[in-house]
């Protein structure tokens, strides 16, 4: 046995079955093992942003690791973006990056590089494993970093000559480490904000706002009165119908000032402090108002569903009814022209039951996650470090993890293009994924960005970086060339009918909606 | 005048008038100060690989910087494998990054991230430029760095308060330093290897490769009979009929071994020790036979063309006739079914006067080179650093400094599909492109580096991930969505036809050869 298949058994032994890839020659070995040992979906990318992307969204449904196989460093580099958009989603991912044979790396031929300097910005770990002997235990310390609670990015770098040298066998995997509980001091403090009157607002992240954790939050929030938020953007929250009600903070400043201006005590549960996108002359960083006191009870890593659970007993709130968003899906589809509050309740009538919805259709998007609370039950997932070209990748992962549900896909246009070879890999793998591009034809958040900072109206050389016409993008036609199924809509009346034709066919379906 | 105003006169003191971009929010007082100053040509790509790509194209022809505008630590990501071939190619960058306002960072948004981290392993230089007072200075000093013979990577990362702070004004830039001359001694290791009557070869690179310098080079292969070969890959070689004679070392190990294995002395100009592309098991990483010696004469950063000069007079050889390509277009264009040797004759007899040729065909390009040494005079660039998808993105920089000739992009499928978003600013700028498609439907030369590491056959998964079709991709649909004319050729009498059309079109124009 050689160093790569004492790798892949590794993997296995973690449970790691599903490998985005793009490989390169340094990784043939690695190939060619995965075709030796049975158990491991090999899932092709085009690009190593579709390769990154897919294992976040992966990630984010599956609860557990994929691997990723990447071609040294520039590879790594073209995979960057979305390593970082996974880092922040608090995904966990090996990635297996191969190297030049060690002995060669002194002669600099065309691919050497640093990968370790790649990788280190967008990892929480990353090593090289130099010997085909360690490579095995290597292997298994990556998918434990992975599995790190809740979730990290794990860089194994791989040289050929591990990958081909002996090996003397797989390596075991440790079980992941439960999540620690919640420190008592700090729980009580939650308490006695909760309990003593003022003005509370409960902000909720990461697992906190899935299954039974997001249930005792809705409890809470009928015994206590507090208010009940998320963050601007979540890994992945359970919304819809039935579901307790959280609001999410928003992108513009001044909006998240005002959900936040009466809060006295603001009690987080797996959030982070609430900060502005961007900084912008004369407007605040931090979001919490002033004298509002800020309690962390819980940071990302911690048994957050216990936490709730602890709280809501301390609360006296353990049977009581939760506070739910109420059904909001039985209205007639919205007809006539677009706009973005029909859209809004379009997509609140139209989203199926146990979808799951990947969210990059930034300013189009926007006023979309308040309208659809009341849709059928679903998941909604956010591109959470604000790199674009996050979504078609994330949806190929979504699928993978989860066959028997409907993905969907919106996304704006210019963010679309970024890992529009996502398309292909759909295609390919048949997943059944209904893209909605919504196309503006603009980097429309920019032009809005501009105003923002203060820096004026766009003249010509601004106006020519921030639009994507002349020539404007034919995405149905591009689909196509993908092998993807798509058509056109520029009323609501053309959007129900693409939708549904989106929703019935088994494979892939793009709608392209002129905004 | 702000600190982005300061910046933008900066780089046009240092003749710097040419940004390819793709800004985001903390770009924006940036993007507003190119409106406001007039001279600066600002370039769209809609992913940051075109931009980093279009830079590294435009210095090989310009012979001087264009500036990049990138987002961010993943947006400079998304341009690191185009930096990283630009690189290779000492091609001189001048990248601006967009950084949050400095006081911002603590927050850690989701776009915050280790810019200089990301930066450093493909750049010659980094510097985050803290004040607005100091953007310009260090502006100036980038561009210097960039300048410097033969060129380098120069990143300056600007926070959004330093753009947006006053400034005192712009910045002189110092004029770009002079080579180095050539070191006496070197000069005089290389005149003996070439008088003393051992089979001796002259391996050129770099600016070795154009103009004087090259035509040095075959008056002194005429005089003396060594052999002159050039570096498997080249930033930019003239080529063609009436151009000395250079043959190029080989992606094929065994190849090059064959090339150099008489040579008892190898005379390196502007040119590194040839060692193979990748390490293969029981194959030898420098492809220099035993036994020869090896006399770097200079270095890629020195005065290559006087080198090649002084060496000429002290060989006697500078009235020499210099030994050149004798025409070969002459012929008629090869027809019937696709081979790979017609396929060179083909380019042999129909790339035209003065074009400049983009190879980035892999596997299909292999037997080019050597086919198309009797063309009409032309260009022809590598691929310097093997990362893919360089090609169509640098074919934008290529149009965009030399306007007035014919830009020629052979591609393969799978490289193309990298960065294929270049397809929209060409169709934006109306470039002057034909691009042929190499559409094996494979990554070809992985199936065939699968056996050259001894991996054996691919199964399943490997042809899962070294295969491109299931669908096959549609590049005429493909270019059409991005607003590009396009045509198919399966018949080497279709490709005449599309390829003439190509060339016909004023602005970019796709032909997808099926293999």
């Amino acid at each position: 046995m050689n160093g790569a298949e004492s790798l892949v058994r590794t993997l296995l032994n973690g449970d790691v079955n599903v490998c985005f890839a793009n490989p390169g020659t340094s990784e043939m070995h690695f190939v060619a093992a995965l075709d030796r040992v049975e158990g491991v979906r090999c899932i092709l990318g085009l690009f190593e942003g579709v390769v990154t992307g897919a294992a976040d969204g992966y990630y984010r449904l599956a609860g557990k690791p994929a691997a990723t196989l990447l071609h040294l460093a520039p590879g790594l580099g073209n995979g960057l973006a979305n390593l970082h958009n996974a880092k922040k989603a608090r995904s966990g991912i090996v990635n297996i990056v191969g190297e030049h044979a060690g002995y060669h790396i002194q002669y600099d031929a065309p691919l050497t590089a640093d990968i370790e300097g790649v990788a280190r910005p967008m990892s929480d770990w990353v090593k090289t494993s130099h010997s085909s002997k360690t490579i095995a235990a290597d292997g298994a310390l990556a998918i434990q970093v992975a599995r790190t609670a809740p979730g990290q990015i794990a860089t194994l770098i791989l040289p050929a000559d591990t990958a081909w040298g002996d090996a003397d066998g797989p390596a075991e995997v440790a079980a992941p480490a439960l999540r620690a509980a919640v420190a008592a001091d700090a729980l009580a403090k939650g308490v006695r904000a909760l309990k003593n009157g003022k003005a509370t607002t409960l902000l909720l992240g990461g697992a906190a706002l899935r299954g039974k954790a997001l249930e005792w939050a809705g409890r809470i929030a009928a015994k206590t009165g507090c208010g009940v938020l998320s963050e601007f953007n979540n890994a992945r929250i359970e919304r819809g119908a039935g579901r307790a009600q959280v609001r999410q903070l928003s992108f513009v400043v001044e909006r998240s000032l005002e959900m936040l201006k009466d809060t006295r005590e603001l009690v987080m549960i797996g959030a982070k402090l609430p900060v502005s996108f961007f900084a912008y002359p004369g407007k605040p960083s931090v979001l919490v108002p002033k004298g509002c006191e800020v309690i962390s009870v819980a940071a990302a890593e911690v048994d957050l569903e216990g936490t709730l659970e602890a709280l809501a007993d301390e609360l006296g709130a353990r049977n009581t009814a939760p506070l739910v968003n109420a059904p909001g899906y039985d209205g007639a589809l919205p007809t006539g022209d677009i706009t973005l509050e029909k859209l809004g309740a379009f997509f609140n009538a139209a989203i199926p039951e146990n979808a799951i919805v990947l969210d990059e259709a930034v300013t189009s998007g926007r006023a979309f996650s308040g309208a659809t609370m009341g849709a059928r039950p679903h998941d909604w997932l956010n591109i959470m470090g604000g790199s674009i070209g996050w979504g078609l990748a994330a949806a190929v992962g979504a699928a993978i993890a989860a066959p028997d549900r409907k993905v969907i896909a919106l996304e704006g246009d210019g963010s679309a293009l970024y890992t529009q070879q996502a398309l292909w890999t759909m295609a390919r793998e048949n997943l059944d994924v209904t893209i909605v591009i919504f196309a503006n034809r603009a980097y429309k958040i920019l032009l809005g960005e501009l105003n923002n900072v203060g820096a004026g109206a766009p003249g010509r050389n601004a106006n020519d970086m921030l639009t994507l016409d002349r020539p404007d993008l034919d995405w149905v036609t591009i689909a196509k060339g993908y092998g993807v199924e798509a058509g056109r809509a520029t009323t609501l009346d053309e959007l129900a009918v693409q939708f549904k034709r989106g929703l019935a066919a088994p494979g892939p379906y793009l709608v392209e909606l002129i905004m």
